[in-house]
This record gives structure tokens, C-alpha cells and sequence, in this order.
């Protein structure tokens, strides 16, 4: 019943709730929920229920001794003390993370292996019969792929995609329903196997992300069986962070680049304190990940995934930075092309509307209908061998990163394809269009691919086009360069495996927007002799695409319209000369410490704010805390409840006749026996409707239904009963449809009250000019507060810091204003394209410090003097004295 | 005059003034300077002056058209406008810090190279005799370090030491005086080249984080001559991060191991989008800096600094693993050695008087007495050869991180040591000794070095030490495993280097708590290979010495009070329990808004908290802001101010008698006549020194000098000079001496004034007697609240995040208390040591949470709530309506 602090986690969807409401606890916000009477209540049930178990509570470590299964429990908690103790929960809260994604990791890449090799094997074994051949190619991947779009369908819609734009959310304080659940984490694990197991164009790193979050979370919890320390809410927080790390770092067995891409993907403020902690979970991960190889008799010792042999005397010489450079740009406009023709496609599909409508009935036609599309192009006998369709994705890679140079011109005209290799050659063709027919298929293909409703990732394809591209400069310099630029004695000939190297980190990052993707293919291919070239080509092609598209993780949250504040540009400073006082919201309505119940009815009618501001009293506008709109309705149901005006009617009926008060009650019972079946509300009076439609019931003000008896009244535990099973927001259509029936039975009820309409609503006339009793709200003490001279720049660092939604802006005191999310959002999408709201001129630090906003200050600070003279001047009280009324 | 928004950044102590006060406009607190009365004055100065032009203000870009010379002028605004428009200046800032520093970072390694060469130059030259060997050797570097010394002590005492633990703090939001100047500057880079050109083990990378930053402010500084948008605090404080990762990036050609480097080692929160600036502006740098290396023929193209040419086939066999975990922790342990005894060091020579009173006297006698020593022990013939004593730092390094293997037993008993490997050999003894005594040595040398108060790091002498360390685990790996411990058909044998690789990674991540030393040895060595045994060991070194130490930096933070946040440790749950309520000041002094100026003197009296809290009354409790001390100190003294009692005293002389005036102004000008060289300050009674003794004047409330001729009353005019000479706070012990002369001339004017003291006494007690006008002061209309339920954990991050140094906790707008970084600093410290103050019992979590602080808001809104009903009654105003009074 307590929400409050530390609160109990047992199903999965209070566990977000709670989870929820923590968020909202950032920098001690905390509402305060326990007026004297919610108390008084409590108190009294725990007396009456008396012996009857409280909701479990796994933090509670005395009830450890009182369970059924106690001594194995103590045993358990000793246990975990000693581990504790020994080196710390958060040490294995983190092992225990690496070591089950490790485990995950390797065991889905078997998996994946596995299919793959059986659609190879099942290829080969066919090579009679071309169309036997096609038939399996093509069969294969649509049954997986659809296989895996149904699975999701049905288990978990959340697994579908990415997952890093959500998460991204998620670290950002929203909390996503059903993102973090055990369900979501088996259809992401199995879909992810099949999808990448059909051989499309897919990835596994995002996805990654997103299983290391999930787990982290169920192993918060499933730890939290042994101690109380797994729920904090900024602990919480710290391990996704670092569960990003792990996702990235075991997906690549790149630690350190998976750290830094998790960090650059999802945050936009770093605790460095949890570096540390992704850095050793991340770590341990990619090690147990490559331990296992080595274990299964893979790899002779741990390397690197994609090892390359690249020379190290001499890796590329200065005069070839130019091609290098060549290369970031136009993977920057490439990576730009991604972004945009991927979200074109979601959004092609999402606007025709017959498209749309058929995609909606059959679900899997979509998934299935790409697949079959991709992979008869890529069919090794037809077009395939013009792209070396035959080779996985793994396998283009090995040979894309190759250290010989494949267009030999010169020395020997013919160069000897061995291996795999010899996918990239075609005997009518040369390995340059080869290479080319590959990238420009490749692009669309796996832009196309990246669309279909299943766990997938777009950063692998989008490296492996990189790959191509830098390869294909490579070998272009390597033909046109033989014997390398170097003029010295020694020849240092082009490697284009280098290339190949840059254009992957390139590509990438611009599609990404990160500069970590350098780190991560020097983790990859186990060499850093490239570094130079990398990091300016990933610089590059960063500067390009963040200057022409957002990165595809903001794509998609865009596209999802999830809750997320955009990223200021860098360079734009104009962000620093906008202020609050430009994008706030002057016209807000608040609630004062003195109003009547008719004041904040109107309130309720008036805005759609979900919290409101509490002021001292309108003329003063001291703001003392914020109170949440489903409050401020709980609190005007609550004075106009049924039970309150029976309770009246009751006494007043008292006073005047003692017997007639059996008669109304047996009356009562029968009238209501009818209603039985429909809980009536009856406090829903014309007027309140629409301020009432979302206010849910409120727990603290209506005592639920098996703990009434105590109140002694009959007709009182009736409308407890009634009241308790009000209608939730969920159910909101339902009770519009039955609100009809009720409100005739609720005016049968009224009749058997004797009480007309009309006196009825002259009672709640009278009862909307009482004031308001406070005492039993939740009110937030400590809104976040700005002023109005805060620059937008400034308000977006606090947002971003404190996850904040919205924040009054106060000027000595007084409420003058309120900027929330959204306005923050409108202010930097207008400061960024020239649109959205007006952006103060560029001169407009130069204004006159003097000017009105400082002088509205100075009169309101004199005014409040003044009042304060008129009105206290006959009770002065020293600053040390205390109060004295 | 108006120190209010982006004023003037004439001279630098004012421009940090300006960037302190800048500071505290965080999350948008600013202070409201202009009452109504300084608003007037200035804008009867304005009309006085007319014509003379404002202070120069270089953001004022309008002023362009009408400077001496204005062409040239425009000119470059116009240049720098077509740079900005076509790159963002931004960008054109970080290229220009990367060229800069890239250039400094050449030209002073090619200065340190000189002298390094000289002295072996000098040394081999002289080989003839010992004596005169032995004289070159100890003498050339004795002359650099106490030039550097001298040097140093006398430009700029703040150049002194490593820089990071400063920069760390400034990062935070403290401003250090004069630390980012340009005499700081010179002093830095000139005294490093001596310091490190001595061949003493002293670091380059701590100065060069230092050096980067003040170039980064000086640049800033530098380039606001051309535009005005280089003054943002915000975009200082980001333009530093980039910095610091310069520093780093460019020491070492590291960019990516730069950038992490200094995330880790200046920030607590890292905002995402400096990383990127970051990563721009080192990659930039150490690109220029390698190619600087290549156009200068040192290298034939871009390479690592220390390039390795380990195997890249089978760099290590898992079962070595363990020896690496061995290197891991030994170096934990070494590195809390490190820092142990560094410290002690330096405590040892503060606590020893006499050695302390000696050493002030002489200052330059202990570097010298240093050097000797630590020479002396090096010299080559001496004892320096079984230490390999006649290398230098970088021939160190080069030479540990050789491919080959020493100790080779077994093929060919006796290696052969060619070139500058020959100093590692001695004829009498083997490799082993010769590593031990050098790690040994080495040891306490650099823990003795790095205390001479010259500009040096400990990072380059740590790394030295933890790669001869792993040098020797290697070697005897290798002397244990002659053949390998790989048991397959190849024979991979032991390579050496790569331990001294882990070791030195491993070592210098202990000391200084990173582990992004692991990325730089990556990108110094040119090599990944060994990455899992370096992150491991890294990790381990970490974990042993995180536990034992704080890091050097934080040491010397530490040693040097500078005020800084620690850090909360993980794994300490404790944290999660202390609440602000268990660790905030309750009794804490306030000023209400409807006080007396009696009050405020009791309050200045009774505390020394430097923002006092504004309330609206005793009995009310409502935080309306906070009000600096400085800020009633003034209030005070300008109520009580004579001029102030002259003009009541004129006022009521003219309404006596018109014609009395004339000769009290003529006999008063004798009077004061001969106190012009003394300036007085009559206000100053008894009861109010202790108050008045740190108030400033106050230029507010006392219009300058110049500009009272507008006064046009001759004594009012004469007193305001008085006050506008009077003392400041640096002449504090000159204006207590002249203080007895002051008050006999204050009474003899008192005298002339016709006010005996007991008149006057009786005048300021009726003063203090008013109530207070506040409307002149600044009043910081935001002050950062918390409630008693924000857990330690959440103010510390709210407090790292936001660089606050203290906020008030409230409830519901009441104010309860209030936390300064001292309580908790205490607390966190109190906490991780089970010392200092009384920290929640493990327990605590699960204590009720209706316990007795909800009652208290429960009772604190209500009674608010009462009291308003008693009051407001009368003046009721819906939440809709406007002020009504």
C-alpha cells in the first residue's frame, strides 16, 4: 500500500511502477503520502487484521526467520554476507553479469553458426538441381525470419528492433513498460538466433544492448531473494549503464569499445563511476566470451575476432592520409543515406495506407516478402555471384579485412584467389565491380532489412558496407599505385586490408554518430597500427552525418516518438543566449494553500498540466511544492464522496430523529441489493466529469473493501465497497458505457436517501466553498526550480542531468512560469532549424543588464516587503527567537 | 561596476573574478545587484559622463566601427565570421588548441632531447677522468633543477607539481587564482623542459593536462578579441574538458587513452558531447605531432611512440594468464605504495620544524640536495651500473619493451646485448639483479622526485618502474618455461616485453585509479595483442589499490586542501541509508524578511555561514532565498553609515534653523582638512567590529569618488570620498593599526558635528531599531533545496553534478537545515571509515517510513495550512484571479 520508499517489487509491472515513481524521487523529491488520517487508517487495519501475514517483502531480513523454508533461507543469506564481505555485492552482481552474457553470447553465435552451416550444407549437398538449390536458399531464411517476426508478435512486441533507442530512453529516466521483462528477453534471445541465422543483412549489437539490460535487470531482482541492496532506484540506473557495456563488449569481445559505445549511444551525462564498473563487467564478459572458444578448441589462444596480419613497420604512408580522408567523407554522406532511406522506408510503409492495412492483417507477409526479395538476389548461381552472395557475413569480413591485394596489376596480371576468397572474384568480371555491385546492393538491402519486426541490429551490415567501400579505395590505390608512394629504398606497398579497416570504423560511426567504432575495430581486428587513419576517417565521417541527419538510434526514437530531449548541436550558440523567460510558460494555473474545492475544480477544468504548482496565496505566489493533478482530483472526489454526504445527512438525521435511522438503512440495503453487479459512483455529478474522467482511485482516501467492517456503519462499508472497485483508467471505456445504467441507479439510490437532485447539489455547492484540506495529499516539498536568466543551454544540462520533465521557474519565491520537456524540446529544434518558437536575435547579449526582468524582481521583492511590513508588524520576531503563534 | 551578466574581462584577476562569479550561476542562480537606488545612480552617471566611452567590452562587436584602428578591425571580424560560418568556432578553437599544443608538446620534447643529449655528450666526452665525469654528470642536472626551481618559485609559485588534482578541482566549479594564466604558462612549460631535460624521473603528463588547459583559457581569451562568444562559463568549463584530454593526447600520441585518461582523472560526471570535442581536438594534436616527428626525418612515417613488434600469431597462452593476474595485484599493492610514501614524504618534511623552517629559508636547497642524491646513485661508473643508470627514460622504455628474451637458459647460456640493451648487462651479475635494484631504486627515487616543487607528473616514472616490474616477471616466466608453456606441435615461446607491457599498464593505473592506461599502452606500444592480460591486470591493480589508497591525485588534493568532493566508494550500501536528515545543520541562522537590522547584526554575530538563508518569517519558516554574508554585512554598515546620520542630523538642523547649516559645513571642512591622509570610517563603534571586520565596501551603497559632484551637498560629497578610500580587506591589519587615530578623529568630527557619542549610540540603537530594507541587496532567488529524505547518495551526485557547495533543506517551503559540503564531506568519509559522524545502522533501511520526520510535514502543513486560514481569511482569492493588493 506504502509506494514509498524501497517498496515491495513482486509482480513485474509494480516493480516498474515502483520503478516509475523512484525515478520521480531524483535529488529527494519524495511526496509525501501519509496524511493523518491515510495513518490513522493504516493503523487501525493493522490492528484488526492483526496476525494475517503483510505483503512479502524481500528486503525484510527479520522475516527470514519466520518463513516456511527459514533455515535454508538463513543459510542463503549467510552465504551471500560472506560473499559480500568479502568482495563487495555490486563485484558480484557484476561477475555474475559478464559470466551469463559471455555464456549467452557464445552460446547464441553457436546457434547461429550452426544454422548458418546447415543452409550452407543443405546448398551444397543440392548442387544437382539449380532450382532444388534456389527453393532451399530461399526457403530457408523466410521460414526463420518469419519464424522469428511471429515469435516476437506473439511473446513480447517490445523485443522487435534495436533496443538502443529505448534504452537510451530508459537511462534517460523514462520508464518503458514491459522493456525489461523475462518475456522480452526470451523472444529477443530466440528471435535474434533465428533472424541472424537466416543470413540476412542483420546485426547483433544493438539487440545485444538490450539482452544485457534485461538481464541485468532480472538478475537485480533475482539477487534482491537474498538482500536488500538490489533496488535501489540510482543503482538501478548505474547497472543498465553498465549492462550497456557488457552487451556491446561480449557482442565483439571489444571491452573497451563496447564501453565507450554504450556510453556514447546512450547517455548524454557520464558518472565516471560507473566506467569502472562496465569497464570489469565488460571485460570479464569478453574474456569468459573468448575463453569459451578457446574451450571448444576454436581458437588455439584468446585473439581478436576478426585478427588481421597487417604489416607493422610501416602501416601507410603520410601521403595516403588524402584517400583515407576520401574515405570518411563520403562514408559520412553514405552513412546520412543510411539513416534517411531507413526511416523513408518506415515511413513509406506507415503512410499508404493500403499498404499499411494489409501489412496489419498479415503481419508476417512483410518479414517473409523482404527475405524472399533479399535472398534471391544474393542466390550464389543467379546475381549472388556478382556480390559474393555465398559468403556469411562473418566470412565477408575475414576476406574484406585480407592482407593481400586482390587487383594485382604489374607484377602478376592474375592474382590466385584461395579459399573463400574466391567469392569476390568472378571469372567474367573483375574484383571492382564486384565490390561495387556488393556495396550498392548491400546498402539497400540491409536498409530494407533493418525495417522487418524482428530483433535486429543494423550495426554489423552497415560494417560490413564500410568494409567494402574502404576495400574498394584500397585496391583502387593499389592499382593505381603498384609499388606504393613511398619513394624511399624500401617499396612499401598499399595494403588495402587497411582500408578496408577505416571504411568499417567510417561507415559505422556516421551511421551511429559515434567515434568509439575506431576503438572497437582496433578490438576487433587486434590491430592499432592504423590508428591514425581510422580516428580521422571516423571524425570525418561523423562532422558530415551529424551535420546532415540525426544518428539512427535518433531516428528511430523520432520515428517511435519516444520521450527523449534532443541533443543540442555543438557550434550553434545561440543556445546560450536564449533564456527560461523566452520559452517558459507565463499563463499556468496553480493552486493556493487557501483556495475552496470550487478553485481547484476549475483548476482540473482549466489545464491539462499533470503536476500543479502550490502557492502560498495568489497574491503572494510563494511556491511551496507541487501537488499531482490526480491529487487535486482525489481530493475533490473525496469532499464530494457519497459517504461524506451520508455521513452529514447521518448526523444531521441524528440530531433530529434517532429511529429513523434504522428504517433508511434497511431501505437502503434493499436498493442497493439491485445494484450489485454495477458499482455505482454516484459522487459523478455533470459538472465534474470531465476533471474527474482520469482520476483513478485513490488508495489513502477510500479504505478498500475487506477492511471496512471496522467503521461500524452499514451504509458507509457499503459505498467503501462500492468505491473500492471503481473503475480504472484501463477500464475507462467500459465505464462511459456503463455510466448511463449507474447514474439511474445512483438517483434510485439518491431517492432511497432521501435526498433530491436538487438538495444534493446544493450540498455540493456548499461543499466546493469549504476550503481545502490539504493535510491528506501527496505534495512534492522540493519542485526543481529555475529563474528566469537561466540560458536554455544551462536548462537543457539540468534537464538532461536530473531527468527532469518540468520545472517552475521562480523569481525570489514566486511562481512566475513553467518549463517542461516539451517547450525545452520546441526551444532547441527552433534554435537548431530557424523554425519553432522565437529565438532571441543573435545580439541579444549584448541587452541592457538593467533591463525590465531585473526590475520586475526588485518590485515583486518590494512588494513582498512591503505586505510583509503591513502584515507582520505587529508580531516581529527576532531571526534567533522561534515561533511564537 | 556591474559584475553582473558577461562583464568586461579587462585584466585576468578580474576575469576569473568574473569566471567565479560565474560560476555560482549554475543551474540558473544569479544575483540580483540592482536595487532601485543603484539603478539611479547609474543612470546619473551615465548622463554625467555623457560622452567618455564605457569600459572596453570586447564582446561588444558594434564598437568595432569606431576603435583606433577600425579597418584592420573589421577585417578580421570579418574573417573570423566567413571561418565560423563555414566550420564553427568551435572547431576552429579546438584545431587551433590541437596545432598549439601539438607544437609545444614538439618543440619541448626536442628541447628535453637537447639537453638529455648534451649530458651524455658532456659525460662521454670527459671519460678520461672519473672526478671530472662524476662533476658533469651530477652538476648539469643540480643547475636544471634549481634553475626550474628558482624559476618557477619566483614567475609563478602555482606551476608547481602535476596540475591534474587543480585542474580536477576546477572542473568541479572551484576557480583557483591565477592558475590559468599566462605568467602560470611560461612558468610551466619552461620549468618542465629544465626540470624533465635533468633526466631526474619526473613525468611530463600531469604538467601537460595543465599546460593544455591554460592554453585552451588563454586561447579563449584570445580569440573573444575577435567575437563574443568565447565568454560562455559554461563553454569554459567544456572547453577545459577538451583541454585536459588534449594534454594527455598530445603527451603521448595517445588520443583515444588522452581523452579517457582525463575523463577519468578530472571528472566525476562527464557530459557525452565534450567527448567528442575531446577526441576532435587530440586526435588533431597528436596527429601534428607525429607528423611533426616525420617532416623533422625522425621517423619515416606515423608510428607509435614506443612501437613493439611482439608476435601476433600466439601473443600469449591462457595458462600465462595467472602470471598476469600476479603482476596485477603486485602492482596494486606497489601503486598504494607509491602514493603512501609519496605522501609521507611530504608530510614528513611539513611536520619536521627545524627541516621545514630550513627549507623555507632555503627553498632551493632541497631540490638541489634532491637531485644530487638521486645523481649521485645513477652516476653510470658508480652505482648506476647495475642499475642501468645511463639510460634515459624514453631508452628505459625502449628497451623493456623489447621483443627479445634476456635471460635466455638453455639454447644459448650467454645473450648477446646489443646496442643500448648493453646498459641492462653486467658482467659480475645477471638481468635479474640488475631489474631488481633498478625497481628498487627507482622506487623511492620517483617517490622522492616527484615531491621537488618543479612542474612534474609521477605518471611517466610509475610507468618506467611497472615496465621493468613486468620485464621481470617475463624474464623469469621465460627463465622458468625455456621452451614455452604452450604444449602443441609449435613452440611459442615467452615473450618478455609483453609483461613489462601489463606491468607497466598495470602500474601506472594503480597509482593514478584509471583504467585507461591500459588504451594508452595500447596506442603507445602500436600493439592490442596482449589486451586481455593488460585489462585484467589493469583491473586487478585497481581493485587492490583502490581499496588501499586514495590515487595520487586525490593524495595531493589531499595534501593540499584543496576543496574537493571525495568520492563515494561502491559496494558501500551504507550510502543508501544516510539520509540528509541524519547529516544536515538544523540549528542554522536565518534573516527574515520583516527583520530588523538589529537582527542582522546578531545573526552576523552568531555564525559564520557565508550565505545566510532568507526567510519570510520566523514563525513561517518559508525559504525565500539566500543572501550573501558579505551582502548584510553591507546593509548593515550602510544603515548605520555616517552620512546617513549626518543627513538625519541636517535634516533636523534645517528644520531648527536654516541659517546654522552654512557654519557647521565651513567648520567642518577645517576639521576634516587635517584628516585627509587618514581616512575615516566613523560608523565603526564597539558592538560592531567583530561584524563589520570582513565587510568590503560596498559599492552599491557608496557611489566612487569621481562622480559625487551631482550630490551637490558639500558634506554629503566629502563623507562619500571618505568611504570610497576606505579599507578593503587586503589592508585589514593596516586599517586596525590606523584605528585609534581614525576614532579620535571620528570624534573629533563628531564634535564638529555637535553629536556627542552618547547621542550617537543613542542615534544607532534607534537605527537598528528599522526595520531591514532589503530592496538594495542581491538576493540569490533560487538557493538549491533538498528534503530530509534525499539519501546520502543522491546529494552527493546532485552535488557533483550541479558543483554546489551548500543547499537548504526544506519541507513543504519551510526551511529545516541546511548541508554544506563540509557535512558532507564528513559524512562520506564518516561513512566509508565507520568514523566521524554517526552514520544509520545497516538496518536502517527498513525503519517505518510513517516514522516521525512525515509526521513533522504532515504537522509543518498543517499548521501553514491553520495559519492561513486565520490570516487570509478576510482576502480570499480564487486560483484563477489575480493579486488582489
Amino acid at each position: 500500500r506504502s509506494a514509498g520508499s524501497g517498496g515491495t517489487m513482486a509482480s513485474e509491472s509494480e516493480a516498474q511502477r515502483a520503478l516509475q515513481y523512484e525515478q520521480t524521487l531524483m535529488y529527494g523529491r519524495y511526496t509525501q503520502d501519509l496524511g493523518t488520517f491515510a495513518k490513522d487508517e493504516a493503523a487501525r487495519l493493522r490492528l484488526q487484521e492483526g496476525d494475517t501475514p503483510r505483503p512479502r517483502h524481500p528486503s525484510e531480513l527479520l522475516e527470514y526467520t519466520q518463513g516456511r523454508c527459514a533455515p535454508c533461507r538463513v543459510c542463503a543469506l549467510q552465504c551471500q554476507r560472506f560473499l559480500i564481505s568479502k568482495v563487495g555485492e555490486d563485484w558480484v552482481f557484476l561477475i555474475l553479469l559478464g559470466l551469463v552474457m559471455a555464456l549467452v553470447s557464445w552460446a547464441m553465435d553457436f546457434a547461429i553458426a550452426t544454422c548458418l552451416q546447415a543452409q550452407k550444407w543443405m546448398y551444397g549437398g543440392l548442387d544437382t538441381n539449380v532450382l532444388l538449390q534456389y527453393m532451399a536458399w530461399v526457403t530457408y531464411p523466410t521460414v526463420l525470419i518469419t519464424f522469428s517476426a511471429g515469435f516476437t508478435q506473439i511473446l513480447a512486441p517490445q523485443a522487435v528492433g534495436s533496443g538502443i533507442p529505448e534504452m537510451k530512453t530508459i537511462l534517460r529516466g523514462v520508464v518503458l513498460k514491459e522493456y525489461l521483462t523475462l518475456k522480452t528477453f526470451v523472444a529477443k534471445v530466440i528471435g535474434l538466433t533465428c533472424a541472424l541465422g537466416s543470413g540476412m543483412p542483420l546485426g547483433k549489437e544493438g539487440p545485444f544492448v538490450h539482452i544485457a539490460s534485461m538481464c541485468a535487470a532480472l538478475l537485480s531482482r533475482f539477487l534482491s531473494l537474498f538482500g536488500g541492496f538490489y533496488e535501489n532506484e540510482a543503482r538501478n540506473i548505474e547497472m543498465l549503464a553498465a549492462a550497456c557495456a557488457v552487451g556491446v563488449g561480449c557482442c565483439f569481445a571489444a571491452p573497451i569499445g563496447g564501453v565507450l559505445f554504450s556510453i556514447e549511444v546512450t547517455s548524454t551525462f557520464f558518472a565516471v563511476r560507473n566506467y569502472w564498473r562496465g569497464f570489469f563487467a565488460a571485460t570479464f564478459s569478453a574474456f569468459i566470451f573468448r575463453v569459451l572458444a578457446v574451450w571448444n578448441k576454436d581458437e588455439e589462444t584468446i585473439t581478436a575476432l576478426f585478427k588481421t596480419r597487417f604489416r607493422l613497420d610501416f602501416p601507410f604512408d603520410l601521403q595516403e592520409l588524402p584517400a583515407f580522408a576520401v574515405i570518411g567523407i563520403a562514408s559520412g554522406f553514405g552513412g546520412a543515406l543510411f539513416v534517411y532511406l531507413n526511416r523513408k522506408i518506415v515511413q513509406f510503409m506507415r503512410r499508404q495506407k493500403t499498404i499499411n492495412r494489409f501489412l496489419m492483417k498479415k503481419r508476417l507477409l512483410f518479414p517473409a516478402l523482404v527475405t524472399l526479395i533479399i535472398s534471391t538476389l544474393t542466390f550464389p548461381p543467379g546475381f549472388g555471384q556478382f556480390m559474393a552472395g555465398q559468403l556469411t557475413q562473418k566470412d565477408t569480413l575475414v576476406t574484406l579485412f585480407d592482407n593481400q591485394t586482390w587487383a594485382k596489376q604489374g607484377i602478376s596480371n592474375e592474382f590466385e584467389y584461395l579459399g573463400i576468397l574466391e567469392a569476390w572474384h568472378h571469372p567474367r568480371s573483375n574484383v571492382f565491380i564486384t565490390l561495387v555491385v556488393f556495396i550498392l546492393m548491400k546498402f539497400w538491402m540491409s536498409a530494407l532489412a533493418t525495417t522487418i519486426p524482428v530483433p535486429c541490429g543494423a550495426f554489423m551490415p552497415v560494417f560490413v558496407i564500410g568494409a567494402a567501400f574502404g576495400r574498394l579505395v584500397g585496391e583502387s590505390m593499389a592499382a593505381w599505385f603498384p609499388d606504393g608512394i613511398h619513394t624511399d629504398s624500401n617499396i612499401y606497398r598499399i595494403v588495402p586490408g587497411g582500408y578496408a579497416v577505416v571504411g568499417a570504423a567510417a561507415l559505422s560511426g556516421a551511421v551511429t554518430h559515434t567515434v568509439s567504432t575506431a576503438v572497437i575495430v582496433f578490438e576487433l581486428t587486434g590491430q592499432i597500427s592504423h590508428i591514425l587513419p581510422v580516428m580521422i576517417a571516423v571524425i570525418l565521417a561523423n562532422a558530415v552525418a551529424q551535420s546532415l541527419q540525426p544518428s539512427l538510434y535518433d531516428s528511430i526514437i523520432r520515428i517511435k516518438k519516444l520521450p527523449y530531449l534532443p541533443e543540442l548541436g555543438w557550434g550553434h550558440h545561440e543556445k546560450y543566449n536564449v533564456r527560461v523567460e523566452d520559452i517558459m510558460v507565463r499563463d499556468i494555473r496553480y493552486v493556493t494553500l487557501n483556495c475552496k474545492y470550487r478553485d481547484l475544480q476549475q483548476v482540473l477544468h482549466s489545464t491539462k498540466m499533470k503536476n500543479l504548482p502550490l502557492v502560498e496565496s495568489a497574491d503572494s505566489m510563494i511556491l511551496l511544492g507541487s501537488i499531482e493533478r490526480t491529487q487535486v482530483g482525489a481530493l475533490l472526489s473525496s469532499q464530494l464522496s457519497p459517504q461524506r454526504r451520508l455521513l452529514t445527512l447521518r448526523q444531521k438525521v441524528l440530531s433530529e430523529d434517532g429511529h429513523r435511522l434504522s428504517d433508511s438503512s434497511i431501505r437502503f440495503q434493499i436498493s442497493t441489493g439491485t445494484s450489485s453487479g454495477s458499482p455505482a459512483r454516484p459522487a459523478l455529478r455533470k459538472p465534474l466529469k470531465p476533471a474527474l474522467k482520469r482520476v483513478p482511485s485513490s488508495p489513502a482516501d477510500s479504505p478498500p473493501a475487506g477492511s471496512t467492517d471496522h467503521a461500524g456503519i452499514a451504509l458507509k462499508s457499503l459505498f467503501c465497497a462500492n468505491s473500492a472497485t471503481e473503475p480504472t483508467e484501463a477500464q475507462g471505456t467500459a465505464y462511459h458505457k456503463a455510466k448511463r445504467v449507474r447514474i439511474s441507479i445512483v438517483e434510485e439510490m439518491i431517492l432511497g436517501d432521501k435526498m433530491t437532485p436538487a438538495e444534493i447539489l446544493e450540498w455540493e455547492e456548499q461543499q466546493l466553498d469549504q476550503l481545502v484540506d490539504f493535510s491528506s495529499a501527496k505534495i512534492d516539498p522540493a519542485p526543481f526550480q529555475l529563474v528566469e536568466h537561466t540560458s536554455l543551454h544551462k536548462t537543457h544540462t539540468i534537464f538532461s542531468l536530473l531527468g527532469l520533465d518540468h520545472a517552475f521557474v521562480t523569481s525570489i519565491g514566486r511562481l512566475v512560469g513553467m518549463v517542461s520537456l516539451k517547450e525545452l524540446r520546441k526551444a532547441i529544434e527552433g534554435s537548431l532549424t530557424g523554425k519553432g518558437v522565437k529565438v532571441r536575435p543573435p545580439l541579444a547579449s549584448f541587452r541592457d543588464s538593467t533591463a525590465s526582468t531585473t526590475e520586475a524582481d526588485t518590485t515583486a521583492l518590494r512588494q513582498l516587503w512591503n505586505r510583509h511590513q503591513h502584515h507582520h508588524m505587529p508580531r516581529e520576531a527576532g531571526p534567533g527567537g522561534d515561533d511564537d503563534d
